[in-house]
């Protein structure tokens, strides 16, 4: 097992990653100091996942929420489910949650910690790589509000995360594939040595090499831990993070949550970026070319759904949070491994982008 | 016009208090570093104050919501229709709230500041003396769930609090009496010759002397502050504010949001707490005669409704988030002037006090 910490002075906490961590009481027992505890997770990863955690946790009053699974439950309705059940097994501000599950689990639960009677602590128990390498560490919170992603959120940071890398072998292929689409934005957005690492390891993370994995997830936290601390509320170098999000999160708007993967519309997004970043002068056509061969070696989509028009886009992205003030601003690329914080697009650059997207050219 | 600061470090921020504050465009320029603004407020105060507040942001992109009056509109539901019309309008990470009305507005706007987007700044301007004195200095934001008052909610300060005392002349009595309850509480917990100041200024107070007014106001908010400053999460001394609230939960929640107002269900529920400490043996009957002496004074209720049985009761207390774990606790008052931390009690000597309060002795 490897522990990282995310360095955040009196909320600081340890990343645990390592292979059979669910079986793991004492990580549970070392972060856990209430005798209330509710796990909320999935119709997908309950058969799976959850009778072990309850193992570790048998003399407690513990309760869970079993949702629906996918981006469409990432709702306040289902966070009022969870509330609901809080209150009706009368848990109080002491009480402690437990996500367990990807994204949508993780970042669903971790708000309603923070909003639940105005905080209780959560853990972070993240069952799928995109989750391990990104929405479990940091402490963005957040559920979608039918007109954008992410809406309604908080910063709010998990008592510790506990990213079992056994949990990888239900993952589906896409879903595996999603998650390597993050781990490839760390290398693209601040580490070029660990681009050419995935370059070269990327038949056997899709193989599943389980060395290899955790490898990828250790790297790809080490990066986001990093980022977080020195940036915890995105005031600088934590937007770059959202390599391909600005775009992305268009993509997934437009299409209705759940038909794309997150993973993959950011894929498709950071082809985009690179686009755009071509168009300024920062990336030769060659990066651009290698960028879009990776993702496609990791059997990413990177290419909208032809659907999608310059305006659908535009629609979607100028409601989304990275814009300040109603600019459009982008994380771009300077080079492999260097990201732009947010940078003021020209409309008529944009639209060169969109059209060469959106099969209008 | 006094200012007041609350102490929290980089968080800190100052109360204005005085007559013809609405009409200060300076307050506002010093604390609106956006073009965008949304006033939040309701379909009372609206007709009374928008469009005084709306002139002094003359030059910026400004919307607002107004929302139906009462406690029972202080619901997700409330902050889902703020949180859309802010979409709609595209504003953006740095657009600036405002809540423009009494408890109700400013806890759901305030919510809503620290929600949208993971948090935008907001300014309070409330006006009812209640939310002068109490809910608008602190941070403590909320919405209700149906199972609990508050449950919903954040810590997250304001910019600034910006209390006009010239709104009280559209209070009515009842209102004017409800604030009076919060105010009595700060003499209560920890301030003896503010009580012994209103029990000989309560006549004032009623007759709306501007001055006595806004001493009232200015003294319970600086009392606000050095607690919120000691202990800004309540993990210590600010559970203190909390004296009849456990009970007036109880009260407000059982009989249905709205139906009591706020400070009148405090009002009953520190004449409990009251009865409490002297079963205790801690206030004498002449200190428990007193206290209920000076809040009918203040034409404040100092019963319940009789149909509130010992099991309403119950069942309603031990879900509110004062409780640790499930145990009966409550802040008592040790003397005229001195409050308890939260303080268990037994089951027996609760109910005692309960069924005096429900008409079963």
């Amino acid at each position: 097992m490897r522990t990282l910490t995310v360095e955040l002075d009196d909320r600081s906490y340890p990343i645990y990653i390592g292979q059979n961590l669910l079986g793991r009481i004492d990580l549970l027992e070392d972060h856990i100091d209430s005798r209330q505890v509710m796990i909320v997770t999935n119709d997908t990863v309950a058969p799976l996942y959850l009778n072990r955690v309850l193992r570790s946790l048998d003399d407690r009053d513990v309760q869970s929420v079993v949702l629906p699974d996918g981006e469409s439950f990432k709702t306040f309705e289902s966070a009022m489910m969870v509330y609901g059940e809080l209150l009706k097994h009368r848990f109080s501000r002491g009480a402690h949650l437990i996500a367990l599950g990807g994204g949508v689990i993780g970042d669903l639960t971790g708000f309603v910690a923070a909003t639940y009677q105005r905080g209780v602590p959560f853990i972070q128990i993240p069952t799928t790589l995109l989750s391990q390498v990104d929405s479990s560490v940091g402490g963005k919170t957040a559920v979608n509000h039918p007109r954008g992603k992410n809406m309604i959120g908080a910063f709010y940071q998990p008592k510790c995360v506990i990213a079992d890398t056994d949990t990888f072998d239900t993952l589906n292929s896409r879903e595996l594939s999603a998650g390597l689409a993050e781990v490839i934005k760390y290398g693209l957005i601040r580490d070029p040595e660990f681009f050419i690492w995935i370059e070269e390891h990327i038949e056997d993370l899709l193989a599943r090499d389980p060395s290899v994995l955790a490898y990828a997830v250790s790297r790809s936290c080490h990066n986001k831990a990093e980022v977080v601390a020195a940036d915890e509320r995105e005031s600088g170098e934590r937007a770059t993070l959202n390599l391909g999000h600005t775009f992305g999160h268009a993509i997934e708007t437009a299409m209705g949550y759940g038909q794309v993967l997150h993973g993959e519309a950011v894929s498709i997004g950071m082809c985009q970026a690179a686009d755009l970043s071509f168009r300024l002068g920062w990336l030769s056509e060659a990066d651009v070319s290698r960028i879009v061969h990776l993702l496609k070696r990791a059997n990413l989509p990177v290419e909208p759904p032809k659907n999608l028009t310059v305006d659908d886009y535009l629609e979607h992205m100028a409601v989304d949070k990275k814009n300040i003030e109603g600019q459009l601003r982008f994380i771009l690329l300077e080079s492999i491994g260097r990201a732009t914080l947010p940078t003021s697009v020209e409309l008529s650059v944009l639209v060169r982008t969109l059209e060469l997207y959106s099969g209008q050219l």
